[in-house]
This record gives structure tokens, C-alpha cells and sequence, in this order.
């Protein structure tokens, strides 16, 4: 097999589920049927990189130092709302039932693949909780054991540094995931959530 | 979203077998965690766009003109094996009961898909399969429906030329494919080939 394709089907494994025979057959593909879209991956690759990075106040990914929406003069300063990746942050959007803040963590506290308190960055946000401008912070995490654990140990925190933490209803079925549950739901857990 | 990240959550779905919800999880991957590896598949693409090409006689993946198969003179210039794609190839090459050439369609007649004969450049074969040195062509295609059609294609074909053409032995499952096929079954089969 020659070297440069052999590569290829190996650097297309770095993509999350793609085994041997599976990026074995993403190449062919690319370089039988699709050289265009090789082409623009690759591009859409480069450009990510060089363009792509995190809001220096919500986390979440960007093109800007500050996000479009941490820019906003139009959303409430008070609320700082926490999830787990920008998909949780879109699925909150669209319930149309919040106009805070949001803290993206990129993630969730998950022991058994080494990600701790460190790895996750809470100190960013708790600097960002304790700015002096939220008066909330709404944990919207997921409610996966791993989701769960990451509520507790991020309320944990705030609360130790004064601040008001609530966490949305469990309207959501246990072990659900934001990305996978209606929109009605969301908001109804969202109304509903309690200080904890 | 940003426009960077937008891009390349729709550029990732020229990747066959990946909708929306894995473009997104796959970006999100390779940005918060795997940079090294996108930019290594961002790398990997465009050296493979840049090298790869077809054997000009066998019509394989390859960096050389000819592919380092064709060039060996170790090989038996007298057989010609015809299979779907290079990890068919492969396998037969694991068989170790073969020692003459290939020519690789790189993919099959499949009405559906609009590939006729024309798409495959079935010409290319012709003129590979009578340019005086083979003797027999071996159809090595799968036992799919689409398969079999090539074969039956192709062996008409080769015939009208006064080829000897003939069938790998009926030894793989109906509805098998040689990808998922063990070695030793395969290894029948080429035994136990036919004339058509």
C-alpha cells in the first residue's frame, strides 16, 4: 500500500468511532469518489485550527475573543447557566426560555477516563462565577452519573464561595442527555429547577 | 456557531456512514481534544490528494506511475486477476496462492448507483487484458449481486476478444464479500476456479 495513503487511513482514526476497516473505507472513498470533498475537509480542517478557539468567558468555541453572545447586551448579566458542551448550549437556545450567560465546560468530571476538576478548568470558572456580575449559577449539566457528579462537585465550589446554585429539574429521564430530549422537556426542567 | 466550525462539521460529512450528530461530534473531538490529530488529517489528506494516483497498469492506488506489483518481475505475466477494489487485492495477496497480476475496477456495476460500464472505464481493462501478455483473466469480483453482473460484464467482454476468461470457484458464501472472507476459503476458491 503505498505510504501517503497508508497514513491517510491511519490519521483518519483520530475521528471518534472510526476503526480499521471503517477508515479504510472513508479513504477510499475520498480518493475514488470524492477528491473535492477531500479537498474541502482538509481545508475545513486547516481553517478550524487557525480560527477556531475558546470564548475567555463562556468556554465555548469561537472565532472571537469573546463570543457573540457573552457580547450581547441583550441577555441577563445575573444568570450564569453551566453545561457540558456547546450541543447542550444549542439545545438551550432553542427552548427560548433562557436569557442568561452560559459557561460551557467541554466536558464533565469522568474519573475513569482521567478527567478531574483540573482537566475540566473549574477554576476558570469559578473566576467566572465570582466576577461580581452573577448573581445564579443554574448547573444544566447532564443527568448521566457522570453529569450528576459534575453538578455536585461544581455546586460544591460555588456554594463554598457564597453563591446562589441551582440545578434544573430532573424533568429529564435519568441517564438522558440534553442532545437527545425534547425541547418542551428541557424547558419544563428548566422552569422547574431548584436551589440545591 | 462560528462560521470555521460550521464548515467543518459539514465538510466531515463527505466522510461516507457520517450524518449531522457524528460531524459534530467528531469536530468537537478533534478541537477540544485530538488538535494534534486533525491537523494531522488535515496534513494526511492533502499528501494523499497530492500522491495518490492510479497504476497505470493495474489501475491500484499507487505514488509511481507503476505500481510496484506491475514492476515486479517475479510475477506471472500471464495471469490476470480482476477484483472489485485494492482491499480485495489484499486479500487475495494473503492467500499466497496466487502469483500473477491484477486489475482493479475499483468498484462494481451497480445500476443504481449510475456505474456502468462506462464509469468503471471497463476500456482500460480491455486494453490491459489483450495487450499480448495475459493468457487468462481470473474474475475475482465479489459474489454480490453487483458482483456477479461485473463479472458476467466483464467476462463477455474478454471473450468476444478471444480471452480465456474464468471464475473464482463458488467456494465464498452467496452474498459474501471477500473483505469479510476468510483466507482459507478464499484460497478454495482460487484453486477451484472455472472457465466461463
Amino acid at each position: 500500500m503505498p505510504a501517503a495513503l497508508e497514513e491517510l487511513i491511519e490519521a483518519l482514526r483520530v475521528l471518534p468511532g472510526v476503526g480499521p476497516k471503517s477508515a479504510q473505507r472513508m479513504a477510499y472513498h475520498l480518493l475514488q469518489r470524492d477528491r473535492n470533498g477531500a479537498g474541502r475537509l482538509g481545508k475545513a480542517l486547516d481553517a478550524a485550527l487557525a480560527h477556531i478557539r475558546h470564548c475567555s468567558r463562556c468556554n465555548t468555541f469561537t472565532e472571537a475573543e469573546i463570543c457573540e453572545r457573552c457580547a450581547s447586551p441583550a441577555r441577563d448579566p445575573h444568570l450564569l447557566c453551566v453545561v457540558e458542551m456547546p450541543a447542550d448550549l444549542a439545545m438551550m437556545e432553542q427552548t427560548h426560555a433562557y436569557r442568561g450567560m452560559y459557561y460551557v465546560l467541554m466536558g464533565r468530571v469522568s474519573p475513569l477516563d482521567g478527567i478531574g476538576p483540573r482537566e475540566l478548568k473549574l477554576d476558570r470558572l469559578l473566576a467566572r462565577a465570582t466576577d461580581g456580575s452573577v448573581q445564579e449559577v443554574i448547573l444544566a449539566t447532564n443527568f448521566t452519573n457522570e453529569g450528576e457528579a459534575t453538578a455536585h462537585y461544581v455546586g460544591e465550589m460555588l456554594r463554598a464561595r457564597g453563591l446562589k446554585v441551582s440545578r434544573i429539574a430532573r424533568g429529564l429521564p435519568v441517564g438522558g442527555e440534553l442532545e437527545h430530549t425534547d425541547i418542551g422537556t428541557i424547558t419544563q426542567a428548566l422552569v422547574e429547577r431548584r436551589v440545591v
